[in-house]
């Protein structure tokens, strides 16, 4: 039994979570060792994911067969295989790692349940893996045969990296060997088939072991598992993945990365999640190998990303068709594929970017992913998912389930996306805090206790805030450590001004009102602190309208309305006097207001502004949407070109924005980020 | 060996072509039963067609091994199967149709080259059809086993309707029966199989035979092929195709219009060839039963296609996942999927509106589709093709070659396309002109001679003109029947003002300068017609600035430019001034001049305008593409929104815009139809 939570153990003894960068690692900053995540925003979306996500999972893994699976290749079972995809053994152990981080919190309900579900898929995954360690029950008992030959589409190492991610997950959140011993068996097994001079020179068509790999070097300071993370970097990018082409419909080596080594791409590209998870891989190798090479090839292709192939929310992945990055600047709204898992990715990797460079970039892009284009990937009520993410549901959308289309549902065929963001919820309080040895980094704002080793020994702060629905955070520290060291705050991007304030006032040299954001995004104090020493930091949180570089063909003469870190937008039920959203324009002659409404939503503040209703003269009868603004030679204009709507009939209406995370969770309906504003 | 050019055969003994209403059908307009394309824009893509294209497709179809299969299953070679495709045959059979509707035009260089590899073909089909009827060589070599039973993706019903469509062709052409054997063989066995009662209720995952099955009553009488026709017709929608979603990524019903009945149906969707190969065949079946509903469905379903689902270029199909349409109003420009093949049912689909129902409206979609979103899929040199036809090829564009990318090919591995241009443009002079008992009807102007059947006797007239370039076309009737009979010009809906003359000037109501479109599209002139009387039609071919309505969220705050038919395009070749087209905004308060420039493309008129090339003023280093442009408390503003882009640096240049037709025939480079204006 968990202790009540009026006496949570203390923060010290907490365990650690994902991203544990060895001593050696060249890394400037280190995870908060202790992290946790008490009130607010973010507790109510982890307590959802802890009490209704998480806890279904078991179920629905035996409901859709992945169990069964296990239980045939450990011959316990008798029966088919069910499901026709290979990698269906990853959805148990993204759930096993999501339970594992879920473990460490003391909060968890109903803990031994879950710690029981835990030791049953465990035990599971044990009895079915084969003597020589390999595990993936879709070649052991669906297509038995040789292993490792379809390393395009088989996902055998992407198995073996989730497997290996919840099995160091789980070391250390329990401190627990079993679940470590039979992913090192794996592991030991890819080793000795993969590698120069060994039986197999390749790599998996989808990345995601070499970051596991390097985690697994972390957990058991293997220096081999980092080796092998490291081969499997440098061998990406040289045609390994012959594609069979015969259909003339492959999508090319881009599309799993191999068509350029990584040190040597300029840009992101390809199936956007294994993209990420490569890119991740290779921070973690950067980080432990400090080679500067691999380090200024992840800095290239992040800012390749966020300047020209990032949405507003942070999703990313513009196509429905190979789930990958567009062109530069080509990001779609309602074709928007920005896949979850693809959000997470992004979340992962600039995770890694922001320990190995302490650059607050990084997190500032977590900040806007993880409210926007990741939330919104899980209904509120923690049952029901959205694999894609698009920016805009038409008027008259036809959804024919044909795919992933822009509707919530309980589960996929390919699962990939809800077991991940279980997995990211569960662990998210070791994203928000990190130290290094001079002081202690808020990164993300979110009620809890942060705390960590530095020169000046154990420090630890608490955070209370509102956050994201306002802008003050108030940070406590708690444990003090001996002499100076620098609490540093990242102001975001978005910020246009913030204060901050001391109590007791000290020699801090930040105090002041209405700065603009710092120019590297952190404001550093430094000074002697004493327990109970508070900063409160205000940020503004003004209502914003944004627009987008005008390279952006799709959302021309549109502008976006945040207010934080949050992207809104206007869902159909919402605007009882307008019947179609997509004849609506903003008017942004008039101004927005804030209400805040506990009872909407789980509670959001929405946005109350102005539109303007067109309607489109379109004759009755006519067939062409297509019109003349003008017959061209020089001065017969008949009206300024672009301005056709002008002409149409419009009304004022009321508009109510709602945070884009929390679309979807009502009636059906049309969707839209980018308002027209002419 | 045809006669020589300057002794053509009488027009009136000239074969007829494609789409021929029987006796009994409820049309309101026949295909003109004689014409010919004798000059002109038109005769010069048809020249290469049969100069170049056409006469490639023997040796291509040897070298990627149609033909070789066609040989396996014949048994008279050894070896196997090649290609990966269902449905290879079809490109076999597409190509018959495509050399015997060339065969039938005396203009055809090296005629007797072409008709032996036509007999060549026939025999091999003739050779590798089973005794029963059935020919399809990926059943019969490369998956033998039962037919009819993967109805979904095996492509049986649509290689018989393709067959059966080459020999309709084949014996209009040539009047010879060898190939309609091969055809009614393998109808009749389809016949046998396939209806109530029979072994197979269903229908084929690819709509095809439906069109096939009317023409083939037209041509052979049979009434039970008509009937087939209608149950396949009848059957759809009543989701007899079954899809296998074991992946939970299957395209769902709709992708074949397999979800509602065609009656019923409220909007076209789905893959859109499809689709308009369906309502193609059931345009013919309601041409021939009279059926009201089955009409009223086409006719609606036309009207949400055009209203909504249709690009500028008269390309249809939004998207690359599935090829399929989109929603209404989208439509987007650089993902726009348009497929060649799409394009060309669209102009057989609405051909077949056009004479059930007369209206002018259905050959001005065709006019548009011909000239724009057609004829982009064939290169000018007539060797290279596009499977998909963007509006956009943005900067910095990337070819993976992962699927029908925004590049000319030579061939594809499906390769629906290039033998289907070939047909189209073999066909084409049919297209132009109709006839009813009271008179002929142009719908098409090229330089040509166009007779048929009225009350008052055979009539007919010749076109000459230089149209697209120029808007004048002269009308002279060649052969002019016994009383008064109506001459109907087609005035198209983009022109703004016409004259038309006459010589003599006789009685006719139209005569008359600078008249705005009639409502209905057609300028009709009733008079008793001479020999030699001439009509001169003058169409306006000012250059316009066109914009799209406001529900079209792609194209937002841009123009197109349009000239006479023609949608025009620039591409980056032509704009030395310019390095990033994307960077470019037109500057609408200047005119547009036109340039013929005879030796540019095959000899194209030019629009040259003015442009303002934005430098966007993202900062060095910075990485987010989005800004606020207002803190938007009311009043606070910083500037209108909406318009970010006013504050860059903004340097005038001259743009040269070129006929979409023909990008793509240069160097590779950017390429766009719509301009930001703002």
């Amino acid at each position: 039994m968990p202790p009540p939570p009026e006496a949570p153990p203390p923060l010290r003894t907490w365990p650690p979570g994902p991203v544990r960068p060895s001593d050696r690692a060249h890394v400037a900053l280190r995870p908060a060792e202790a992290a946790r995540i008490t009130g607010g925003f973010w507790r109510e979306r982890r307590r959802v994911n802890a009490e209704v996500s998480i806890p279904q999972g078991p179920a629905l893994l035996e409901s859709v067969g992945n169990l069964h699976n296990l239980r045939l290749a450990a011959g316990t079972a008798q029966g088919t295989y069910r499901g026709a995809i290979p990698f269906l053994d990853s959805d148990v152990t993204k759930w096993l790692e999501a339970a594992s981080w879920q473990l460490a919190d003391p909060d968890t309900p109903d803990r031994s349940t879950l710690a029981q579900a835990v030791d049953t898929m465990i035990h599971l995954l044990a009895e079915a893996q084969q003597d020589d360690g390999y595990l993936q029950t879709w070649y052991q008992v669906a297509r038995p045969g040789p292993h490792f030959v379809d390393l395009l589409r088989g996902h055998e190492l992407y198995c073996a990296g989730h497997l290996i991610q919840a099995a160091v997950a789980h070391h250390r959140a329990t401190g627990r060997e079993d679940l470590l011993t039979v992913a090192r068996r794996c592991a030991d097994h890819i080793d000795d088939v993969f590698g120069p001079g060994k039986l197999v020179d390749g790599v998996c068509g989808h990345p995601e072991i070499e970051t596991a790999l390097v985690e697994l070097h972390r957990e058991t300071g293997e220096r081999r598992y980092l080796d092998l993370a490291g081969y499997f970097i440098d061998r990406r990018g040289h045609g390994l993945l012959d594609e069979d082409d015969s259909r003339g419909l492959a999508p090319g080596p881009a599309y799993c990365q191999d068509h350029v080594p990584v040190r040597e791409a300029e840009t992101v590209t390809g199936h956007a999640v294994r993209q990420l998870y490569l890119l991740a891989g290779a921070t973690d190798v950067a980080a432990e190998t400090g080679e500067p090479e691999l380090r200024a090839a992840m800095e290239r292709l992040w800012q390749a990303m966020t300047t020209t192939k990032t949405h507003l929310t942070g999703g990313v992945g513009a196509h429905h068709r190979w789930e990958d990055f567009g062109d530069p600047y080509e990001l779609p709204n309602e074709r928007a594929y920005c896949e979850t898992c693809a959000a997470i990715a992004s979340i992962q990797w600039s995770w890694r970017m922001a320990l190995l460079t302490g650059q607050a970039r990084f997190s500032d892009l977590i900040e806007r992913t993880l409210y926007n284009g990741f939330l919104a990937g899980v209904s509120l009520d923690g049952l029901r998912w959205l694999y894609t993410n698009p920016l805009q549901v038409r008027d008259g959308y036809e959804y024919h389930g044909e795919d992933q289309g822009a509707r919530r549902a309980p589960w996929f065929t390919c699962a990939c996306c809800p077991p991940n963001v279980m997995r990211l919820l569960a662990s998210l309080p070791h994203y928000a805090a990190s130290t290094d040895r001079d002081g202690l980094q808020l990164h993300q704002y979110a009620d809890g206790a942060y705390g960590g080793p530095t020169d000046g020994g154990w420090v630890a702060v608490r955070v209370d805030t509102e956050y994201p629905w306002q802008g003050r955070i108030t940070v406590t520290v708690d444990e003090a450590g001996t002499g100076e060291w620098v609490l540093s705050l990242r102001v975001p991007r978005w910020c246009p001004k913030y204060t901050v304030t001391s109590t007791p006032g000290g020699t801090g040299s930040a105090e002041g009102a209405g700065r603009p954001a710092p120019e590297d995004g952190w404001l550093r104090i430094r000074r002697t602190w004493r327990p109970g020493d508070t900063v409160a930091l205000e940020l503004g949180m003004e209502p914003r309208l944004t627009a987008a570089h005008p390279r952006v063909d799709a959302v021309r003469g549109c502008v976006a309305l945040e207010r934080g870190p949050l992207v809104y937008c206007l869902e159909q039920t919402d605007q009882p006097g307008t019947p179609r959203l997509d004849d609506l324009l903003l008017d942004t002659t008039a101004g927005l207001t804030t209400r805040h409404r506990p009872g909407l939503l789980g509670g959001v503040t929405t946005l109350v502004g102005s539109g303007l209703l067109r309607r489109p003269g379109t004759a009755q009868g006519d067939w062409w949407p297509y019109r003349t603004v003008r017959g061209s030679t020089a001065g017969a204009t008949e009206g300024p070109a672009g301005t056709p709507a002008r002409a149409d009939a419009v009304v004022p209406v009321e508009l109510t924005a709602i945070p884009y995370y929390a679309w979807a969770n009502r009636e059906q309906g049309s969707m839209r980020v980018w308002l027209p504003t002419c």
